[in-house]
C-alpha cells in the first residue's frame, strides 16, 4: 500500500475525535477567521544537516537510514512535508550539500513540493584540500588571505543558492577567541564588517543576508559577532539587504529573547529564525521541548510586530529549524519541533490584541497575564491539525510515521550505518 | 447582597459553559477516578508576609487596603480560601505575626476553615530593641551569644506554633558571607550545624523542621545553606524531624530543580515547597508565571515520588507560596499561583505512568517527551474549576473578585496607605 | 595632632620600605615614563549614595557616623580624597542631595579639592508628595503625565548640575516590566527614546547624557534599557552628546563586558563606567574583590582604545564607583574601590602594546596570554603608592585610616544611629 | 647540543635576574620555611589525552607533532617534567592507552621520572567492536547487559592501572538525559550506585575511586551525577575508599568551587582536581587563564582545610589537568597550566592564617579582603622558579620551549598530520 493510502486510511480511523476537538475549541474560544489559513500558509525550512543524527564533541551514536546524499536529504525533507505539509522548505549547507545538477535537483526538490530556503555558508571548519586553514578564525582573520578566502566561499555559496532558487544567505561565523589576550576586538570587529560588505556587495538585489549571532562556542573567550547589538550594528553598516538572525539557543543564560525580538522587528533588522530550545547553551534540542511558554511570548511579539508593520508572516521572515538530535530519530524529532511551533504560532494568533493593549495602557498587569495564560493553557492541536488536514497532510505526523514503520524502510534502503554530514 | 450570594450569582452565570468543557476533557482523556478528589485534598498554604506589597532594595509601590493586622491577614488568607476552597492554610513569620492572644487567632483561623501551617523563623533582619545584631550571620556566628539569641528565637518560634497548633518549623538562614576570605567555611558549616541540633532538640515529637537552601541574597559571595547538597547534608546530621525545603527561587542558572525534587524525595528528605517563579534570581514572582512547563516537570516527579513511597500528597509534603507582589494586587498574584499550581498538579495525575515507564526502559525518547507534552498541552482548566466548584468555591476566582471590587472594599475598609509588614 | 602631621608620620615610617619596593619594580620591568603621571591624573568620582551603609530588600545593618547632610558626604569624600588624592569628584544624586545653596556647596568642595562628576536622577522610587508613581515606569510610562513629571525632573536634575559645575548626566532607568504581557516593548521603547530627546534637548551644549543600561532588577521580566545594543540604539538616536554608561554589575551571567567596552569605545559611543563588582548579579560589591583579571582586561581595552582615538584617559570618560556596602565600613571599602582600579589601570599601562598586536597578527595565542599575564602577576602597588604619595597622600589609605581611627571620630562627631540616604 | 646543556646554558643567562626578584620577594614577604619545599614536592599530574590539539563539535584543527603512541604521550610528559619538574604523572585513559607491555611502560616511564597517577574509564563513547551501545547511558542503563558491560569495562581499567602501578580509578559518568521525561531520575540514581558498587567491590585496598561530577554536556536535560551533592550522596553510600572528584568547570553559572571545595574536604570526601578554566560552561581552558583569583582561593581553602585535617598536601589529594587545547600547542599550554596552579598554590601558603582566622572572629570583613588580596597581588613567580631550578628545571620553561624549537622537532620526528586520540 502506497503512503497517500496509508494516509488516507489512517486519517479516516482518527477523523471523528479529530473533528469533536475542531468542534469544541471553535465554540470555546474566539477563533480569528483567517487563522487556519494563516497555520496553512505558515512553512518552516529544514536544515539538510539536520537529517542525520547528530553528536558532540564527546561522541556521536548513530541511528540508521540516514540520509548519504543530496537527494536523500531531500526525499527526507519531503517526507516530513507529505506528512506535516509545513515543511515545504530545505535549507542547504555548502559544501556538504553542493549539487552536481542544479536543474535536476531543483526538480527533484519541486516533485516533493518543496522550495529553497536560505544558503548556508561554513567557515567554522576546514574542508579537505582547503588551502588556508579557519583555526583562527574567516573574516576576522588577520591575513587577508584567509578573508578573501572566505569571502569567495560566501560568494560562491551565494551563486549555489541562485541557481536553487533561493534568495538568503545566512552566515553565521565561529570568529572569535578562546583567551583573553588573544583579539584585537576592534580589529576582528573591523575586518568581520570589512568581509561582510564584500559578500554583500555579491548579493543579488532581490535577496537578503542574515547575519547570526551566538554568544559562545566553538570560541570560549569572545565572539566576534556575539549578540544581538553586535549583529545588529554591523548589518546597519551593510545596507537594507542586511538582516539579524535569531537562533534561540545563541544567547547568554537568562536572556529575554522575545524582547529581542520585538526590538530587532521594530528596527526592520530581523531578518529569520533558527529554532530550537535548550536548556544550558546551544543545546539544540527539539524546539518547545524546554521552554514551550517561551516559544510562545516569542511567537506572541512576532505577530505583534510583524502586524504593526503589515508584514506577512508567511514570507516576509526566514522560518529554520537548526537542531541537532543526538538521542532521537532525526525526522520524529524534526516532526515534533515543527508541531510545538505551529502550536506557538497558532496561540499567538489567538491573542486577543485589542484587550492586551487596553491592559498594558491600564497598567493592568494581573489582566495581561491573564490574557496570555488563558491562551497558552487553550489546547490548540485540533486547530493545528486541522490546517494540516485541509492541505492534504497527516493528523498526528508522529504517531503515523511510527505506525508505518518508516525508519525501518529507510534502513532498508540505506542500511543502518549510514552518516548523514552535519555536527 | 453578601459574598456567598454573590459566588452564587457569578458561579450560576458560568455553569452552563464550564459543564461543556467539564464534559469536553472527560471525554476526551482518561481521568483518575480520583482526580478530582485529590484536587480537593489538595490545599496551598498562603504565607502571611504575602499579602501586602512587596518590593526591592530600589523601592517599593504599595497598594491599598493592605493588612495591618494579623487579623486582617487572616481574613485575607480566609478569603482568598472561600474564592479558591484551596488556600486553607496560613504560614506565620515571627516576629511579624506573633499573636497576642493564641487561642481568639486559632478560632478566627477555623472560623474561616484555615489551619496553621509551617511557622518561620527571622534572623536575617535586626528588630527594634534586638540585642544583638545578625549583621554577620546567625546561626553561624562567631559569637556564641549570638547564635544562643538567634536559637532561643527559633525556639520561641516553635513555642508560638504549638499554640497555634502549626507542626513544622521553616528555617531560612541569610547567614554567609559577602566577600571571599571573610567567612571560614568550615566553621561556620559546624556552628550552623550545631545550632540547628539545639532548635532541633526542641522540636515536639510530631514536628517537622524544614531547612530552606538558598544560592545567593543577601549574601552575594556565600550562603552557608547555599545548596541542596549543603541542606541535605545538615539534615542529615539532625535526624529524622528534619527535612529540606526547596524554595523554586533559589538555585543557580539553569538548575535541574526537577531532579533536586526527585532524589531528595527519594532519600526521605524532602520536606516541603516555596513556590514562586523567576527568570533571574529569587524574582518571586506568580507561580507558573515565567516557566509553566517547569512547574508542570516538578510536580511529574512529585507526583511519581510520593506514589512510590506511599506518600499522601496532601498531608507528607508542606506546600507553601512564597512570593512577592511588586506590581500587583496581592490578592491576585496569590489566586494565580494557586490556580497555576493545581494546573501543573492535575496535569501530572493525567500522566500515564506504565506508558512513561515502559517508554524509559525502552529509551524511547520520544514517546516519553510526546506522553508529557500530551499533557502539558491538555486544557485542564476545567477539572480545577470543577474541584473548586464541588468544594463550594467560584469558577474563576480572579474574575469573581474583580468583578465583587473586593480590593475596593479592602480600601474602603482599611484605607489606601496601609503597609502590610513583609519584603 | 592633625591629619596632615598624622599623615606626614605615617608616610615616614613606611617610605623605606615602599621604596625599596619602587626601585624593585622600576629595575625589574619596563615602565612607560608618563605612567607616573597618569595614575596622578586618573580620578574617581565617589557618588554620594555610597558613604552610607547599604542593604538588601531583607534589612540594612546600617553601621555609624554616617553622613545625614550633603555637607558631611562633601566631607567624607574629601578625606577620602585626601588619604588617596585619587577621588577629587562627587556624583550627586538628585532628589537626595539637592544643595540648599550651590555656591556654597562648590566653595565646600573646592576646599575639599573636589569636582562635580555627573549628577544622577531618580525616577526609579516615589519620593513624598510626588503627584505621580512610578510604579510602572517613567520615560517609558503609558500616561504622559507620568512621562512629562520624569522629563521635568531630569531636567530640573540637569539644572543642578549646572549650578555645581557638572558636565554630565547619568540617567538609570529602571523602567521595564516584572511579567510576559505587561509591556508592549516597541512602545515602551519609543516612549523612552522620545522622553530622552525632551531631556537631551535640555542639555547644555558641553553636557554629556550617560544612558545606562542594565539587565534586570527591580524589574524582573524586561528592562527597557537592558543591554549594551539597547542603550547604543538610543543614544544612536539622541545625537552627539550621548553616550552609554557601563556599570560592571549590569550584565547577564558570563558576559564579556572588556569586548562591549571595546566595541562601544570604537563606536565613538562610550561614556563612562560605574565600576564594582559582583558574582551573581548587581550585587554592588568592591570594585575587583571578585574577579580582578576582568576589572585589569577592562582597562585592558580602554588604553588600547583610548589611545588609539587618542583620548585623554583622565578625561574623556567619566570614572565612576557605584557600589553597596552592606558588611563594610563604607569609607574603607571606597579606598579599596579606588586601589583596586588603580592598579588595574596601571597593569593595563605596562603592556607591551607593539609585543601584543605583533603576537595577535601572527596568532600567537601563547604569547597573548604570556604578555597579559605577565602584566597581571607583576606587584603594580608600589607605583600606585608611588603617584600617591607624589600627589600628597598616603601611602596606605586604609592602614592609616584604622591607625587614625577616622570612623571613631565620625562615630564621635554624628553620632552612631546616622543613616545615609541611599540604597 | 642535548637538552641538559640547552636548559644549563639558559638557566645561566637568566640566574642573575632570577635571583634579584627572589632576594626582593625573601625580603619583602615573611615565608614560610618549607613553602619551596612544598612546591618542590607538589606534582600535577598530566592526563594522556591533553597531549594533542582538541576540538569542538563544529570542528577541530589539528597542530602537528602529536604523539601518536602511548610511548610518545609519555614521552611528551617526560618532556614536560624536564622542563618544570612539577608534571611527574601521567593520568591514562582507557581505552585509548591500553599498554601492550605494561611492564615496558612502567620502565619507560620511570625513565623519564613518572609516576601513573589516576586510571581513567571511558563509558560515554561507543568503541569499535563494542557489543553494546552507550547511546543512553551506562552505569544507569535500564538494561542490565549494559550496564554489566559498563561495569566489566571499569574493573578492566582498574587491572590495567594495577599493573601499571596506579592507586586510582577516575570514574566519570556522561549519563543522563537530552529531553523531560526520558529518564527515572530514581531509578538512574539507584543503577547507578548499585553499579558502582560492583566497581568499588574490585577496588584493591589501598586504591581510591574518585567519582566526578558535571552539570551538563554531553547530555543536556539531565546528568546522573550532575552536581557536588549527587556525587556526595553516592560516595557516602559506596564506602571510605570513595571521593568525589572536582572538576572546575563542571558547575552552573557564578557557582562558588571554593566553598564545595571545603566542605568535601571538612566531610573528609573530596579525593582530588581537574584543574582547567572556563568563561561558559565546560570550555576546559587552560588552568588560570580566565578566573586566576578564583583559583586561588580554591587553593587557598585547600591549604586550609588540608592542614585542618593534617593531610600531605602533595599526596592526599589527586592533582591533575583536564584541558583541551583547540588553538594552543598543547605542551605550551600545559606548561602555563602547571605554572598557573603553582602561582596558586605558592600564594596560598603565603596567606597569614592566625591573621585571617583573627579577622574572621571579628567579622572584620574589610581585613580578611585585605590579607587575601593582598597575597594575591604579590608577585610570587620567584619563587615558583626557585623550587624549579632546586629541582633541576628550567627558569622559564614555556620561553625554553619556545627558543629549544622544540615543536619543530616533534613535527620532524612525527610529521605534521599526526593526531593524538582524545577529545
Amino acid at each position: 500500500m502506497n503512503l497517500d493510502s496509508l494516509i488516507q486510511d489512517y486519517n479516516n480511523q482518527g477523523i471523528a475525535t479529530h473533528n469533536r476537538r475542531l468542534d469544541f475549541i471553535q465554540n470555546d474560544v474566539q477563533i480569528p477567521s483567517n487563522l487556519i489559513q494563516k497555520l496553512k500558509d505558515f512553512q518552516i525550512a529544514i536544515p539538510s544537516w539536520a537529517l542525520g543524527t547528530g553528536g558532540t564533541r564527546f561522541g556521536r551514536f548513530s541511528g540508521g537510514g540516514e540520509p548519504g546524499t543530496l537527494e536523500e536529504k531531500i526525499s527526507d525533507v519531503g517526507l516530513l512535508h507529505r506528512l506535516n505539509k509545513s515543511s515545504g522548505a530545505i535549507s542547504l549547507h555548502i559544501p556538504w550539500d553542493i549539487p552536481s545538477d542544479a536543474n535536476a535537483i531543483k526538480k527533484l526538490a519541486a516533485d516533493h513540493g518543496l522550495a529553497f530556503d536560505a544558503v548556508n555558508s561554513n567557515t567554522f571548519q576546514d574542508q579537505a584540500n582547503q588551502a588556508l586553514s579557519y583555526k583562527f578564525g574567516s573574516l576576522q582573520h588577520t591575513d587577508r588571505a584567509v578573508r578573501k578566502q572566505a569571502i569567495d566561499h560566501n560568494i560562491e555559496v551565494i551563486k549555489h543558492g541562485v541557481d536553487l532558487g533561493s534568495k538568503s544567505i545566512t552566515v553565521w561565523l565561529s570568529d572569535g577567541s578562546c583567551f583573553p589576550g588573544q583579539l584585537n576586538f576592534r580589529r576582528a570587529y573591523e575586518r568581520t564588517v570589512e568581509s561582510l560588505k564584500e559578500i554583500y556587495a555579491a548579493l543579488p538585489s532581490d535577496w537578503k543576508l542574515f547575519l547570526e549571532y551566538k554568544a559562545y562556542e566553538p570560541n570560549f573567550y569572545s565572539t566576534t559577532v556575539g549578540d544581538w547589538g553586535q549583529s545588529y550594528s554591523m548589518v546597519n553598516k551593510l545596507g537594507d539587504k542586511a538582516y539579524t538572525l535569531v537562533d534561540l539557543g545563541h544567547h547568554l543564560p537568562n536572556a529575554n529573547i522575545e524582547q529581542i525580538v520585538s526590538l530587532l522587528l521594530m528596527e526592520g533588522k530581523l531578518g529569520g529564525f533558527h529554532f530550537n530550545d535548550s536548556k544550558y547553551g546551544d543545546d539544540d534540542l527539539t524546539a518547545g521541548s524546554m521552554k514551550p511558554y517561551q516559544l510562545f511570548l516569542i511567537f506572541n511579539e512576532l505577530v505583534d510586530g510583524m502586524d504593526a508593520k503589515g508584514m506577512n508572516h508567511a514570507k516576509d521572515l526566514g522560518w529554520m529549524i537548526d537542531a541537532s538530535h543526538n538521542v532521537k530519530d532525526p525526522l520524529e524529532d524534526l516532526l515534533q519541533s515543527v508541531e510545538a511551533i505551529q502550536i506557538a504560532y497558532a496561540q499567538a494568533l489567538l491573542v486577543d490584541r485589542k484587550a492586551l493593549e487596553a491592559a498594558r495602557e491600564a497598567n493592568d498587569v494581573v489582566r495581561c497575564q491573564e490574557i496570555l495564560q488563558g491562551v497558552a493553557r487553550t489546547d490548540v492541536r485540533a486547530l493545528v491539525a486541522q490546517a494540516r488536514l485541509e492541505l492534504g497532510g497527516v493528523l498526528n505526523p508522529v504517531e503515523f510515521y511510527r505506525s508505518a514503520e518508516i525508519r525501518k524502510q529507510l534502513i532498508q534502503q540505506r542500511g543502518s550505518k549510514t552518516v548523514a554530514t552535519g555536527l
